[in-house]
């Protein structure tokens, strides 16, 4: 297990969006807390701002800190003394707001934890990734769930090879909650993750299957050359997709499948992962995320359980239980925001330090991914090739 | 429960192929046994006559009728009087002796359990399905995954409406047996399956996808107008597909989603079905094959048991055990043949019958598949519309 | 997996009740058919004549041989040349009966399979053990978990010491079924299970605890020594216990618990067995049949698959299927049978043969067993030393 | 979903163990943090002075706050104005410490979080306890499992009369990792819990059992009577019992079940709640606690799920995420913490308020069960009645 020693002083945070009755909000800062690695201090919470003042006085924030909108959290900020002014700021929005937001919080020395997908359009992301570059600062992406300590384990014996030669690999991700119409009324979440403008170009591509699209590169260090999709919006009345499936092809000749659909009535939030090379096999689900099932040719299953037996250094950093106490979301969530700490940290000290949370290149990727299948889609189903956007 | 009340007198079953180490053979007489509805009397056991011969007489049946080819079966059979004739004839040889031998078995008169996938050709197909209707036969193929009690509640509660309006169905067919080259000296099963000359232009697509879409078109009652297809054969030296995924377009708007692979490696015969529709949604797996998952829009799941409350007599028919004495793949597979011994007698008696079991039609559904799918596969991958071949 | 090869001839099999609605015997002829070891010529399949008789016609017997009485079975078949005479009977009355037909078989000289619990009395289970022995007859008793191909792999491991010493061993039987008053009306098998006439001193600890009990003997290959009981009748008016827990002491410090229940709402047929030691452990349950937990000393978890790696040659030979074709509850009773066939083939043929099958001595073990739970229960739940009776 | 709102400020809490490598004082902090409801400002992390200060700034706390004992600590804190001083302590050191640590909070008017089992003896469990009601302070003891949301749920369905009349409980507890002996040096926890003079008179018993005790009466909201109780000291050279099995009967008919073990090899921390009556039955699993089984009388299964339909305010209120996210020990173990802080609060605004966490009662409550079950089996293994301790 993991020592998750706290740092003498927490991290000073401070979180745009994610006001009340905003899930992700409470989500993230959770995450933020668990570790003790961050202390929340300012925030815009709604873009509304007597609401954006409530919530922050309701999370206990001063009134001074409880900003109207990002431009005055940023100018606030700034105004402070560097000991005193917030290192680092979470982005919880709606989708369509991360690219203003995280390139202001960017450019003005901010380190940023955005949520995902990153931005809208590959232009957006492109110029933010610039940003970022520019700045030398620290930018995390929510991927939440490559923080599991199972999907580490993963990474770990997928690119150390214990698979042997990759030959597919497939990430299915079942919801089934936006199954009927749902009004804004009803749920603020299904209101605009249905809601194009605010959304994005894609439905449930956008919101489940870029996790999906993510989990598959963050273990097999592979990135897909050719896709071909097929979206369906179920729902009478839906603009965006709400299913999707994606085939896709590897430069090495491995090939994946990507499912993602939120209209399977009775699927809570069933998320599976499964790799297979030629000499073994892993399958991992979200759902029950301490178990990892590994098989070999021609030997028994293997059930690897985190904080058990025969796992890597890269999975027991991020285990904070022995095994049989499971640990679960907000743990693997927090181990974007503690990595991301870690970096901030280093940085201060000047340390070179290797990401081990999604960075602002995954969210390249998962933007340039929706491209690609959309074009895909709009070209009836066709495959097509991949754009390559570049690493750092 | 239902009664499987055995009739006064066995039907009398020849066997053509599965002799000695075909572990078909060995299933099928299972199957046939289980219920005390057939009794194996003759044998055309094996290509080779000598096999065929020692295979009959370790069998138990007379050396007279361990016949050293299924001409000489069908022969010898003609010639006996009706009384003591064989009335059914199981075909379960390599599959591209499926065609000669049901067409001979057809042409003769005799009733016929054959092994999928039916034939190789859409041609052979419609010829065969041309004889049985000529001969007014009986003609059952053994995609006995439908004979499991469970399926057949899918299909009750799919067809009935329980789930409202079609939306997804989704087929998976896991295996991972043929990971590795295996030769026919390690393995007489993947030994021809893996040859084109007698398995036909399909592996894993023909091996097990047949199956999965079977099941996909049993269930739904909907035949797919468009395909689009994604064959990969993943072993170096291997001919033919050993992973297939299929996207599905039905007419009413609803998607489907086939993969078949046998070279997942862990993956025992991990064949999955899931149907979603506007009101809820059924899982079922044939590995855990007593348990039904039910979904309905904003309620607890259900977890319905074979042998347990809630069940259509369509389920119930098909149970021979309570619930919680579990039944499996013989027990399915017996379902099929008692299904075709049931319609046998029912013709006897002259009187109308329904086939709950797989018709000739079904083969022919089969075999049209592979072939729209090849014609994608060979497209690049494009979607194709499906090839329409009536029914009866 | 094993060639269960059916011998030239099935064995001439009789039974004694089973007549029609009585669900087990059903059960014993399918498991009697499946490997073609034997043929129903014979039955005495009622103690009403009219309805013997009719089920016997029902199941295809002569009228000559469906016999009003197993009196008459035995004076009938003994008067028919020895090439014809029946040579085994099945006894599948309710238990009350077990006693007075089992005898007069066997000194009459027929081979015997049995249900369970034997006899009613450890005195009549002694007596019939003698006759057994004085005849030289195979008798089997229908204990039908031990055929389980996973519960012969946990003995091998057990006896052949890779758990390392004894520590524990747990049988655990869930039902629900009689958790509400059943009438004989409503259910014919909860009406005599329930009555003290028919069923015998104990209820749920007969009809399921001895299968129980039977399991944790045939794994570990020990006896109890002292057991310390809790029974209770929960359903009003119920004179047997409907709920048993019986704590074991073995001689070498093992200890055991063994919990049976008719009460609990909701589990069907729920039979676990866990065996642990100084080096590993082992669990199953009887509803997830094919898959077998072992643990070892720090190492992952494995699961052993019937027909997978890694398995016994004494798994092997109770396996029909390859992996992931699950076999059932069905086929582990047919190994009950097909074990008698094989030791009668062998003592006809004048060869040595030891029983894989549960004998007379697993049924007086099983009822001395009852007798000393009943003792412990009596005594208000002390702990009572167990009898010995000796052993072949 | 809860609104888990933060009050405005968090509680000021003080740690009293669970410094430096102590498993348990990392865990009860991430409980405390989690819901932002405490900040951790002082300690007595140790009973050696130098790590106490070491770990103490090691966390963040000031020179002055990390106290080299908890007298110092008490002392310290008593000096400043209320409104700086500590507020709650948390008491997590070894079992031997409890009381006098417990005691000297309590006297000194600090509300209290300790770590069961309570205290070694019934009386000094009633000594605290009547501390605590002269005091009238808070006083949590973290039976962490019974903060699970799916626990409450099985609270509020059983004692609002769902499963009809109460016929059963059982709780198993299933761990391995005592399966052999274990010094201090390889691991602390297991060193201290081996040693009576430290852990107390019971091994398995008081470590695991009193948790499943715990639950038991939680959620039943019946005390047991009478007790039988078999204790096994398995490993050779173990003073105290690392395995344990109890027969319970209570007041009103119902029977219990109590298994705790430490010496089972590959369980992990699987403990298991069932609840059996004349209407329905409940079971739970901590190892995959978002789920909950509910069977019904003649009703198909239903799986309740943390955050899905059918569920009551208490689980509601225990939930903070949706459905498929899973929550999991530190979620539950913090549901404890932030009951105690909302009765803390609740204490300060002069407002009633009932307990949903456990209390010092249900301290004493475990310890009253440990001697129980120890005089039981001193007395060989008899039946004992239940010393009456009255509660508030």
């Amino acid at each position: 297990m993991s020592a998750v020693t706290p740092g003498p002083r927490p991290l000073r945070l401070a979180m745009v969006g994610g006001g009340q009755d905003a899930f992700i909000g409470a989500v993230h800062r959770m995450a933020a807390r668990l570790d003790g690695q961050y202390e929340l201090v300012a925030g815009a919470l709604s873009s509304t701002p007597d609401k954006a003042r409530a919530s922050g006085l309701a999370l206990g924030l001063t009134e001074e800190r409880s900003y109207p909108s990002h431009e005055a959290l940023i100018a606030g900020e700034l105004a402070k003394p560097p000991s005193e002014r917030v290192q680092v700021v979470s982005i919880v929005t709606p989708n369509h707001l991360h690219y203003p937001v995280a390139l202001a919080c960017v450019q003005a020395g901010f380190h940023v934890v955005c949520d995902k997908p990153l931005v809208h359009t590959v232009t957006q992301a492109l110029a933010l990734r610039q940003a970022v570059r520019q700045a030398g600062t620290v930018f995390g992406v929510t991927y939440n769930y490559s923080g599991y300590p199972l999907v580490r384990q993963m990474r770990h014996m997928v690119q150390g090879g214990e698979l042997g030669e990759l030959r597919k690999v497939s990430a299915e991700y079942h919801q089934g909650w936006l199954a009927r119409s749902v009004t804004e009324a009803e749920s603020k979440q299904a209101g605009w993750r249905t809601d194009p403008a605010r959304s994005g170009p894609a439905g449930a591509l956008g919101d489940i299957g870029t996790h999906a699209e993510q989990l598959m590169r963050y273990v097999t260090g592979q990135d897909a050359c050719e896709v071909c999709a097929e979206l369906t919006s179920f729902v009478p009345g839906r603009t965006l997709d709400d299913d999707v499936t994606v085939l896709l092809r590897y430069p090495g000749g491995a090939k994946g499948l990507l499912t993602a659909s939120q209209v399977e009535i009775g699927r809570e939030n069933d998320l599976r992962l499964a790799v297979f090379g030629t000499l073994g096999s892993l399958s991992w689900r979200q759902e029950d995320p301490n178990v990892l099932v590994y098989d070999r040719l021609d030997a028994p299953r293997q059930l690897l359980t985190r904080g058990g037996p025969g796992l890597s250094a890269a999975a027991q950093a991020a285990t904070r239980l022995p095994a049989g106490h499971p640990e679960a979301f907000i743990e693997a969530f927090a181990n974007v925001y503690s990595g991301v700490a870690r970096h901030v940290r280093a940085l201060e000290r000047g340390e070179p330090h290797t990401p081990d949370y999604p960075t602002v290149e995954d969210g390249v990727q998962g933007v340039a991914f929706v491209g690609d299948v959309l074009r895909s889609h709009h070209a009836g189903g066709r495959w097509v090739t991949c754009e390559d956007h570049g690493t750092a």
